[in-house]
């Protein structure tokens, strides 16, 4: 069987970026796609090809542009004709770098672009890179013993905990919150559509944990301190959600101890 | 005490314009303010205005527009200095006038056009509208009787049943159910805010069932005749459910019948 192939969106830093490193180190033989906004500011990308020799790929997308995301489907099915795995990790809080506190702070550009990023892009990856998996060969995640129960890829929405509407409590941070609830509703979507299909495509919504990164530096000092996962704390935990993913756990939020988060 | 004052927004047809009459018709002496993008063309609520003569203004509001919600509320806050109830009826399917019926149909321009228009148009109506709300009479709704449970206004944010990820079991109309789930955030982020505020301010998302409009028409050889609503009937329902609303009942999605609605 051909090594599995997993691509990563927004693999320039943060969880990202762990989840390229995790599965180069613990999932051998399997090719890591990394895409990225940037390529030639991505030092830490081009460091891991350099210890990783053949298996790491680093692609040009920006998840903001239909045509970044077209050209690298275009590219993969050219060199690597399938996928198995894509993970949607680019996000942002809001483009000032903080969530809205009140209404006050709303303005219309601002969810718009918050939306943007965080929604209309990974669907519109899910668009273009769902024919790529449907001849994936299942390389992740546990299969069915029933042939018929069997994926061939998987779709990761990373998601936020504060994009649970029913967990809710708190409000603020209207843009981040609005974009991980469309976010799910698209999980949902593509879980039903993909889970309809023959090949199967698996897709979940996936939330890291309040975990150390440029997104949630801000906010880091009201976080007690074993509160506050690495990286790769975050990534381990759901990369053991990911392997244990089928059909019959599609379709969902997790949280990243592997329970089920409401919408 | 002063008459209630009610703001339509998206009144021009269907079920906006359903509203205002309903309004005008039963719940005399309360004013009328309906918004629509093109006043000149609004014939319906000319014709209304003559009807109930002092008792409806019409103003220009694009909800796409930031400057045309701000206008129109310093315009109100000028006229009336207050709001008892806002309701945001406007929406679109999709820009094509179709819901996508698979991923194939997804564009992000699609997705962006349909999440402007439902989604973050709705959430600045209320940054512009809930110091007004804030200085309302409680002219709808049904009050507590305890002085600190009592509400000033209502938002209603119409939303729809497929909005609802838990609920939604079919698929397709990628744009138009993430519009509605973000639109539920909304109303959630709103509820949690406003509740906290005094005088506070209820919100909640109502759907208001299948109905005879032109949103809908595409579909409506699919509907059985008794399931699909006249706008009256509906607005019957919606405000039925409006006149028992209290901060108790905040923060929530209802259907037409008045059961809630899942997330
Ligand atoms: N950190 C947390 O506590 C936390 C909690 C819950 C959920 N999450 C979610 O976890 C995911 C990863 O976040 P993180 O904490 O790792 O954030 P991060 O360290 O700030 O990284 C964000 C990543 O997104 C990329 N990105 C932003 N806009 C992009 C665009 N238009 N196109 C392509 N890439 C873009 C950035 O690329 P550049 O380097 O080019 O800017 C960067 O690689 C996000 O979905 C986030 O919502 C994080
Ligand atoms: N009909 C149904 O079966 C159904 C079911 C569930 C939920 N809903 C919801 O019910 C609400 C009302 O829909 P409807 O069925 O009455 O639809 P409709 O008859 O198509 O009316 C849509 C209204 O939205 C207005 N509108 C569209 N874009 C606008 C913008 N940018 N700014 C201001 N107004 C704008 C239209 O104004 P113009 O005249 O200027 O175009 C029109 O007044 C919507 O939120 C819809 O999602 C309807």
């Amino acid at each position: 069987m051909a090594a599995p192939v997993a691509l990563i969106q927004g693999a320039s830093r943060g969880l990202g970026l762990a989840f390229c490193k995790h599965i180069l180190k613990n999932k051998p033989p399997a090719a890591v796609i990394a895409t990225c906004r940037n390529p030639d500011g991505a030092a830490a990308l081009r460091d891991l090809a350099g210890d990783h020799p053949g298996r790491l790929t680093v692609l040009q997308l920006d998840v903001n542009r239909e045509d970044d995301i077209r050209g690298a489907a275009a590219r993969i099915k050219e060199s690597f004709s399938r996928l198995d795995l894509i993970v949607n990790s680019s996000a942002m809080l809001h483009p000032t770098g903080k969530g809205e506190t009140s209404l006050r702070d709303v303005t219309a550009q601002g969810i718009i672009s918050t939306l943007t990023t965080n929604t209309v892009g990974p669907l519109v990856m899910a668009k273009y890179f769902a024919p790529l998996l449907q001849k994936g060969g299942g390389g992740f995640g546990q299969q069915a013993t029933e042939k018929a129960k069997q994926h061939s890829g998987i779709i990761v929405n990373i998601t936020a905990k504060v994009g649970s509407i029913g967990d809710n409590a708190l409000g603020g941070w209207y843009s981040y919150r609005m974009s991980k609830a469309a976010l799910n509703m698209a999980t949902r979507n593509l879980s039903i559509e993909l889970g309809r299909s023959r090949p199967k495509v698996v897709c979940v919504s996936l939330h890291p944990g309040t975990v150390n990164t440029d997104l949630s530096r801000p906010y880091h000092r009201n976080v007690p301190q074993n509160k506050l996962f690495s990286t790769e704390l975050s990534v381990n935990c759901l990369m053991s959600i990911i392997d244990t993913l089928n059909m019959e756990k599609t379709g969902k939020a997790y949280s990243w101890d592997g329970t089920e988060l409401p919408w």
